[in-house]
């Protein structure tokens, strides 16, 4: 849940709710538990029935609803999105939800994932004459609801979703009602919730706790559902397609927040495993087994744990960094200064350290941290992942760099140790990955295996799209 | 001129410049001296060849430019458009320029005027699924640009237009070229200006004057102008009408700035003649003559000389008074105060006064004035207006009220002269608003006539759009 | 009234009031009246009778109370400042009101004026160990009222008044009171009126009549009123100084607004007399007479009506102009253009015209002008000047640039005309400007004349304590 | 470190730069590392030697230096100051340092603690006329260094500073020197580093690692030390009072980060000695140990390793809270929702668990975590606080509640533990307080112990300043 810029980042997440008095504070509330999920903008669009209203902007859920207040957002149905953006700045067009006036009314759309047949649909309906508001894949399900074909049809808005490619949890709503969808390879997390008379959709469960709904179900792969005055209904838009189901392995590595279940599954137990499993796999001589907070720390107390080697807090986060540390740019002094983590020199100095983090990307945030460590007095430091190596690139959602900005895209373990200056270096083995819950077949790994759960189109679908946006590089 | 909310309000001027070098500080020198055409919003859209970039924004154009720096838009060609908002209040995304990505690129539009039939093509765009941006009838020129009927033939931009029926200069761009074209009635404005190699497109000349571009012609009505890298090109998209030649007199009357050539013919010395022919109307035994400054400067000189009578500065004008005077709600007191004018008692006390302005609206600003001169001493109040009564609604770009709220809509002149509280009431005659140059024949005049020179489906063209429009009432 | 940088710029505008309820929104329009004295920051600080609040920012009136509003100011009584800087930018520390907290309670003061004592002053609290809030001459009135020498003595607001020398119109408030005073020589104008049972203080007349307020009297040279419960108190704390009475000429010729009474007379009045004393010092054989908007229109007006040569108005002012145009720096093509005035070509073209202007401080301005008006095709030009040639530094509160800058500080009128390109120029003699008000001996034309009503300390008055301030030049 | 209302407050924290290029970056970075002493300002003041400059504002350090960069602070010395308010919404003109011009000069000034005498020596200054600037205690430092008695002799700064009582840390800085000084008992740390040439003062050893400088030492007790171009010089303003030496136990308990040095001590290592010593004092029979974090961390460790009970991560701290959730006055719901940490419900559901915390100020907090801990499943829920009961007021900058405000100012254990609805509670005792390190004498407890190593006049030093202070309650 760092958000370095070596980590990787995750595209969205969504929160609905239908059938509760005002449903903006809850939204709020959703979507603040949802923002390590994305941080560059966020939105909330509410009916009442007969008028939607909406606030939408860039920055953190809390910058945003307090600049513009959401007092106004009367409602008793609603969907919320925040939104990391994967191409530079985020315009504020790209926020969602989108709204778009059919012809037959106002739609409203969330999205999580990534399409990977957006590029081809995009340019299908720009050849037909259609004009895009945003640079968006989640765009092209606003065209294929207006589409007469399918809006003249029964199930619209299921024949619309089959239409789709790649991994989605969609929130739809319209003046009367709220959707949630999933891929049939079941990509992204979607969770149901009951509050009170109604119901409310999130893409982790930690924001149903944190707005005291009651867990039901997750939406399952290929199925839509709907809640509106008639209650809750769930049909299937395309089958689930079993044998290539394909969670996203990477929302247990990094993504979801401790406090979440994800896929049935709870995160921080599944973590603690990876933990303990890790220092099966790679055990080491040490004193001390520290924590890169705070996405290490329940894989550092599995390590604990197994290892027997004691726990101890060896670097200290500083909350106040906040999304940027606005670093003046004269400061050349700056560039080796670690101000979100700073090293308990006390507690390293003169140890043994096993220092545990979830993921390596690039390589160049760990390697700061070993060296702060060897500055603070370590004697040894070994690093531990709680995943493989991170190999390919992604083209469901998660913002990974390019393989040649992937380290472990073009270098083996030993050089990467090298890179980063530690004693040793062990990565969880694939197979740990899977040891502490069934069901490997069900996830995608692509990430760390290169197995792609779906075709990719020259393997560049995410980059063909970005490519043709380009053009529109400007704040229109 | 001013901006009073007695007074009837234009919907836009538009900028344009092709083949200078750093055309950004041209557009905005050009939009400011357009200012009086719409305060809601202004925007620049600017290309050097390979880029479009762009700064948008709501308000003055100071305010606009001097919040979003223009210096990052560098190009030689582009456009700009200051905007005043027929709906409420302005939303950004009916800012113009229209920026739209087609399938074959980037299309930019500025638009004056008011299509009359914007609503059906609208209506039969969204039932083929297609998704507007905005609320303007502006944009339907994108939709038939981007359509593949149009796009995929010869003179695709002179077909779009043909489409196109009402009130409307336009200026689109590309990439690579300026585009300037005004309906087959010429209702409003538009003048093509030479800026060293480049050419210049203004609504009203004063912005040639100020860009220091030289004025070479208007735009025919009909006529589509493309400045590209070949110079300047000219063709018809549609035979001039001559037989409903439809120039709008009100420009002439009030909106034009005094110092624009409009129609061929200069805006002071029309106001200054309309001045002494409404003295020959209506004369009055009087000691002086003054103006409501600024608008009716030109006709109030033209009155004195013709009567005889003084002229004086009966009224100052605050300066300061912006956009808004923002009066604190609590402050009942303040409901009778002017902020704007106030009256010179120096000048008006124990005077009989003749005072000039250039049209009346709803009444009540010219009463209040009416009231204030006689607090401040004057013995007789003479109002004289240098155009007929306005008895009807626009369709073609002037935002009057509706009928029901124009005074002379539904009351006598006699009637009027008791509300506004006036010794004596003239208007100028339709005759007389002709009298100082040749062609009634080619204006519009259904403002005071009622004889309006399209077929008005209804003669609610523009309301039908507004109510349409209503359903996307929200910040999208 | 134009705030060109060739302009002359005044101090300051003070409104007060005292027993109306809601004095703020009040207060607000006085100062918006009082604009034109004052444009670089505003305040307003009012009281309940036990609670002080206070507004205050940097820029327009409208702008700092839309940005801050004031309908938190609760009170019955209050007064208010408009100011401009007379060095560099504004800092908000010197935004006046200036309230501070003596031993006593809180003293609140408004000042129009220039102290020539303050730096003594300033100097001899500092070497006792004071600490000062700004680097504003005013300040020094708040250490007086402070110092226990007054603070323990029956009439010590009139003992520290009496301490002080230059010109000053002073307003003062306590939680109970308003207080208004004026230097012994009657530097600057401040008038008395009546608001239902309350009074209204304010620099000039116009605010009075804005308000709504009934002109009561001026405040005398070396009076202080005292509006309290008790009603309304005056006393001496001076002897008026009647054979060195130094009113203002310099409100008359330019600042005061033409709707003010001035020392008493009316503005507007005294400047078209000396439009007609202008035609008889400087006759010329011309076409037209045109003003330069609006400082010069009430002379042009007296011009034209002495001569017989026909007014016209041959410059159009953008109203939008508001503070400042901001022009992108890259663009050298604007440094020629005038964005506030743009001429009226046709007026002009082939035509001998007659400019008629306030006063010429740089001359840089009219020059541009006078060239405008030969490129819109005057054959002649020649300008007149309703005031002698400004020759002289002011020391009481007039912003003039140095001697060095002023162009008649070093250059005769020949020299003068050929540098603004004029074919002839004439100033209004200094007999001239008495000719049609009685007292000359009671005002200051040291401008003019280079005979200062108060000794001035090496001349530098003004320099000293802004030299001495500089060392405070931080945003403290 | 948590932000919680119900969490005690510090008041400030300072830090400073003496011959270094380009100190402002520098100053940046060390405020930001003594964040968590004041979030609700930040100031930077530097010096090339001849200017000062400032940048001030309201809000976190990098809101404060976004909002206004500091690339034009030039200077190779410079001291900063991060505050907390202590009366309601911290207005702009307390924030620090504090930049006051005297005649020989401007003086800076940056205060962390409180001083107890402040109110009289302000009111001796104003019955002496003087004005002071803000409703700080720390002002009258700037009056006692212009008040000419000490400003004339030598030691100047020395005899000021003699004359203050209470907690003190200052950082003084002109235009060529800082200064740092304790008061005599050292009540507030104050730390002595090594930067390149040049020295570095900080609240917090934290603050010299994250700026790159090596720690050198304290600034003692009643020692002022100069940093100027002739070095490092120490004497001793007043002798160290040894008898009462004060430091601050809270500091260790809950304010300072573990990774400073504060008093000689490691902050982490000592809390992690009062989780041992807790587990002695207060042993349970209990499943999981876990923190509330981040300010239980330390303690919660040491528990678990002294009872050998395991630890686990049962809250889950939302990392986006910033400074407040801003949260809709509209959602009554929102009343009983933790935004800023979650149960890890998979953790501590069928577990018995103890919670350790810092410390206990109204109950209020805990008792919510209590609750949504039993919410979740908890089967027992321990309370373990690792300071004694918290039952006085501090006179010396720690912003507690009032003594009524306090739980265990007036209530016993076993009420607060039903209070907060835990199955037990244990407090460490004061005595194990002081276990782990020496010097019991040498500190101040009073907030556990109620003696005051100070005599406090009524006991109300702070309050009767504020009170004083309340009359100037504007935005002056």
């Amino acid at each position: 849940m760092t958000l370095d810029c070596d980590s990787p980042k995750e595209a969205c997440g969504i929160f609905g709710v239908y059938g509760v008095e005002n449903v903006a504070p809850i939204i709020y509330r959703g979507l603040f538990s949802l923002q390590h999920r994305g941080q560059e903008g966020a939105g909330i669009v509410v009916s009442d029935g007969s008028e939607i209203s909406s606030v939408k902007g860039q920055g953190l859920v809390n910058d945003v609803f307090s600049r513009q207040p959401i007092d106004k957002l009367v409602g008793n149905l609603g969907i919320g999105h925040v939104r990391y953006s994967t191409t530079g700045s985020t315009r504020i067009q790209n926020v969602q939800p989108l709204v778009a006036e059919c012809v037959d009314g106002l739609w409203v759309v969330a999205h999580n994932g990534n399409l990977v047949n957006a590029a081809p649909i995009r340019k299908m309906y720009q050849e037909a004459g259609a004009i895009f508001q945003t640079s968006t894949d989640s765009e092209v399900l606003v065209h294929l609801l207006a589409d007469p074909m399918y809006r003249s049809r029964p199930r619209r808005v299921a024949r619309a979703l089959a239409e789709l490619e790649g991994a989605f949890a969609f929130l739809l709503m319209t003046k009367n009602c709220v959707m949630a969808a999933r891929d049939k390879q079941g990509f992204r997390p979607l969770s149901i919730g009951k509050l009170g008379d109604g119901y409310v959709f999130a893409s982790e469960t930690c924001a149903l706790a944190q707005t005291g709904a009651e867990y039901l179900r997750d939406v399952c792969p290929g199925e839509l559902v709907v809640a509106d005055q008639a209650g809750l209904h769930s049909s299937t838009f395309v089958d689930e397609d079993e044998s290539r189901l394909a969670r996203c392995i990477f929302e247990m590595v990094y993504f979801a927040r401790p406090d979440s279940q994800v896929f049935g599954e709870n995160v921080h137990s599944v973590r603690l495993k990876y933990g303990e499993q890790l220092a099966v796999e790679h055990p080491v001589d040490a004193d001390i087994v520290i924590s890169i907070p705070d996405s290490g720390n329940s894989a550092s107390l599995g390590f604990s744990r197994a290892s027997g080697i004691p726990l101890d807090f060896g670097f200290i986060r500083n909350h106040y960094i906040g999304r940027t540390f606005i670093m003046p740019e004269a400061d050349a002094r700056s560039s080796g200064v670690d101000m979100k983590l700073s090293v308990l020199a006390e507690v390293v100095n003169g140890k043994r350290v096993v220092v545990v983090d979830d993921s390596i990307v690039r390589g160049t945030t760990i390697r700061r941290r070993v060296t702060s460590l060897r500055e603070a007095g370590a004697k040894e430091v070994h690093v531990r992942v709680s995943c493989p190596p991170v190999r390919n690139p992604c083209f469901y959602g998660v913002d990974f760099p390019t393989r040649d900005e992937l380290i472990a895209g073009h270098e083996d373990v030993e050089t990467i140790r090298e890179f980063i200056g530690a004693d040793s270096l062990g990565y969880l083995s694939l197979e740990g990955l899977f040891l502490s819950f069934e069901g490997r077949h069900c996830f995608c790994d692509a990430c760390f295996s290169g197995e792609y759960p779906t075709e990719i189109a020259c393997k560049d679908g995410k980059q063909a799209l970005e490519s043709m946006s380009n053009e529109l590089n400007l704040d229109i």
